[in-house]
């Protein structure tokens, strides 16, 4: 097993065979044996654990608190909010025995937990002095689909779950775009992902939300991937909960509230976004591991200048050292089909004459560095690594936003050039509806309400109410 | 809600009732909709958190890598292994729907995971370079129990779960040892309580183990509580998942493999191991706050004087300010229940006297700092409240063992001063089948196999085999 790895399609030639060959070859995930679910293995969990890391430290931040609630869901709950339960209805996976007995009630996997928190913090608040409550958990949850890619759609996937309460909408819409804007720059700033944000339409908006907030990611296809969404309920689900706080003016009130996520989806876009014919490509920030070091052989003095250089660098970087029997093509094939930065190879002749040579996964220019200089020019090579990386994708990003004014001028767009088509948009769901059948496409986030008197909707040619971004998604 | 607490149980008037009113004060969790489910609110969580943040580090350092295996498990895979679905078949949440559509096969709600594991391993395992395999999962698990209580025993719960596989039986022998080795360490150096480790008897072994390691401890009230596990396979699981690998001598062998964990059990060992009558006490290492910061009132120079002190602490300890309109008397009342280590209290008069009032948690003593030593008087105080945790715990525990040579001895023992019960013990099933009629305790873990000869069982009279710890046990 580990002493092959497989041809990789190439991108241009089939994208969606390129994918699951790179997810594959980088030992990512594997099927697990219910349909649709995925075993996430060492090199996948770390990429997500990375992720969790660096989330987890922002929401911190903004005073949100990590909780824990229940898998199960019980039928009767969630059949409260009347919107939610028509969106998971027919995704839900459903326990029903328990040993060899039927119980009493039907009980839900959780897809998500908006019923859950809401059923408990009924008794939680009881004045404004218990509000702010903003919880987030770290959790998998399950909506049965019908076709699955990995870490793209699957019926279980890890998540962060984000759930706060406020006594004033205000302050409930402030903190919907406030975790917006971490998911943000955290995409754009460490997964080196370019985005568009703004608001879904009523069309895509989540199942019980007044407004959802998304983040749109375009892969180098030109399909556009939702990486993020927030969601600001007003107080939908306080209402359908009772959830009520006596304000300072000892007045009743219906608390606000929001919930938000971000999925191992994620690590689709990445693979997506930067990968090329040789694998993945992870960029510094996020890589678990930053620099591999290989051994050419492992005679006793290369493998002692490999694990001298592993103590000079790993505190400062994530490194890991090869000094396996494998073969030298073969560990440089794993480091690069990975997508590990930067690989330092170490071999005797490098030995005699002071240097090791250092390569990175983007240029794969081999540069030779002196024993004392490594850790100075690592930095730099890092730096020059993402720089490359946020460029290509910068590029990539730039040219595939298209416009249209015709509902034909949108289809040509689409079909010949994939990507992100701006048109303006009456913004009706029966409208959207209708561009769904026609197209199978669906709007990914409005751009601006700013439309002029007259200016027309691309597909239904009423008056335009919004600036919208469609695009094919995954 | 949050502006009042209630009146918490003596400890020695109803141990039971105490642990349920510290649980609730402490705000560490609530009952879920599903019977035997728990919320856990962030106190809990952030125990759990802090605990997941100590024992992750110490996995890695042996080389063990996180991964995420699915919910849900097959019924046709679960029969693999015999003995293990024999354990778990009562308690299995079985998923038979989902929307409105019966599934083809029941899907279990993982109880743990070993055949997920083993089942993947298959087909990644096929040469001694794949080996060893060190995974674990930060998860929650269900198995449905018929009385639970909080921490202790809940139908679902939060748990690691480590799974790894070997070349050679010796090597993952020690590794079930060196799991062992790093739950104790944790257990009693972090969370300073104490325990007894050994193996367990053939009764009370994990099922389809070969041999279970465990770590017991006890409570206040002198029942035992099993605080982690660690299981030795052999080849028990590769026989039955057909698991092979070909060693350096080109032969094909069976894998050997481990499985380990522990779980928000820990927390409620915690509770009742240094919890008092005012709350729970948490030490110091493990404490998500260390020190919290009550103001008396909030005048300017009040408010302003905690935050310089906040500041001043924060990235030294894990600290928190109180500056709510709350009074002082709840805010003081709140910090105790919640086992906080060190109180500063800060008032109009201290800071005309340029001081503060520093008091732990166990001692409650009242000490005046001068601004200015503040900081090095925190770590003094620190280590005496660990110091004096500790030495109470210990004191406990060494008051809790005892030793008996009849089954009359051991009873009395067990009903007049309940602990750990030193006894000869002929190791056989059926014998501690018998055991557990007649005194609803089993054993809780082995001492020694060091018998003489003629040294007979406490319970049947037969040839003792083993010395072995009985106990009352959660």
């Amino acid at each position: 097993m580990a002493q092959k790895l497989e041809k990789i399609t190439a991108r241009d030639v089939d994208f969606a065979k390129w994918y699951t060959d790179v997810v594959k070859n980088a030992k990512l995930m594997e099927y697990g044996q219910v349909k649709g679910t995925m075993i996430l293995k060492p090199n996948g969990f770390a990429l997500w654990e990375s992720m969790q890391n660096y989330l987890d430290k922002e929401f911190k931040t903004l005073g949100v608190q990590n909780v824990y609630f229940p898998l199960l869901i019980p039928e009767s709950l969630f059949k409260k909010e009347k919107e939610h339960v028509e969106g998971f209805a027919p995704e839900l996976a459903t326990v029903t025995m328990v040993g060899d007995k039927e119980l009493s009630e039907k009980l839900y996997i959780r897809p998500t937990s908006e019923v859950l928190v809401a059923d408990f913090l009924v008794n939680e608040i009881k004045s404004y002095r218990d509000l702010p409550i903003k919880y987030n958990q770290w959790v998998s949850v399950l909506r049965w689909e019908k076709t699955t890619r990995p870490f793209l759609r699957s019926s279980e996937f890890l998540w962060q779950e984000g759930h706060t309460f406020h006594s004033t909408p205000s302050e409930a819409k402030k903190l919907t775009l406030d975790i917006l804007e971490i998911y943000k720059k955290f995409v754009q700033d460490v997964l080196l992902i370019p985005v568009l944000t703004g608001q879904k339409t009523d069309h895509e908006k989540f199942a019980g939300a007044k407004e959802t907030y998304t983040m749109e990611s375009i892969m180098y296809d030109g399909q556009a991937l939702q990486s993020g969404t927030s969601h600001y309920f007003d107080n939908n689900f306080s209402k359908a909960f009772n959830i009520k706080f006596q304000n300072s003016n000892q007045k009743e009130e219906f608390a606000y509230s929001t919930s938000w996520g971000v999925s191992t989806r994620l690590i689709g876009a990445l693979i997506m976004t930067h990968g090329d014919d040789n694998g993945l490509i992870i960029p510094s920030k996020i890589a678990p591991k930053q620099i591999t070091i290989i051994t050419v052989n492992n005679s006793e003095e290369v493998v002692k200048k490999g694990n001298e250089l592993l103590n000079s660098l790993k505190n400062i970087y994530r490194t890991t050292i090869d000094i396996s029997d494998k073969s030298f093509g073969y560990k440089m094939a794993e480091s690069e089909v990975e997508g590990t930065p930067l690989r330092i190879e170490v071999g005797p002749r490098d030995l005699a004459e002071g240097h090791v040579v250092i390569s990175d996964r983007i240029s794969n220019n081999k540069t030779k560095v002196m024993f004392n200089e490594v850790v100075s020019k690592i930095k730099e090579l890092l730096d020059e690594y993402d720089k490359n990386l946020r460029l290509r994708a910068w590029e990539n990003f730039e040219s595939k936003q298209f416009s249209a004014n015709t509902f034909d001028e949108y289809k040509k767009i689409i079909q010949d050039t994939p990507g992100f088509v701006e048109v303006p948009f009456c913004g009706e769901i029966s409208c959207e509806d209708d561009i769904k059948k026609k197209s199978s496409t669906v709007s990914r986030c409005i751009k601006d309400f700013n439309t002029k008197n007259n200016e027309v909707c691309f597909n239904c040619n009423s008056q335009a109410k919004l600036h919208t971004y469609f695009a094919r998604a995954y």
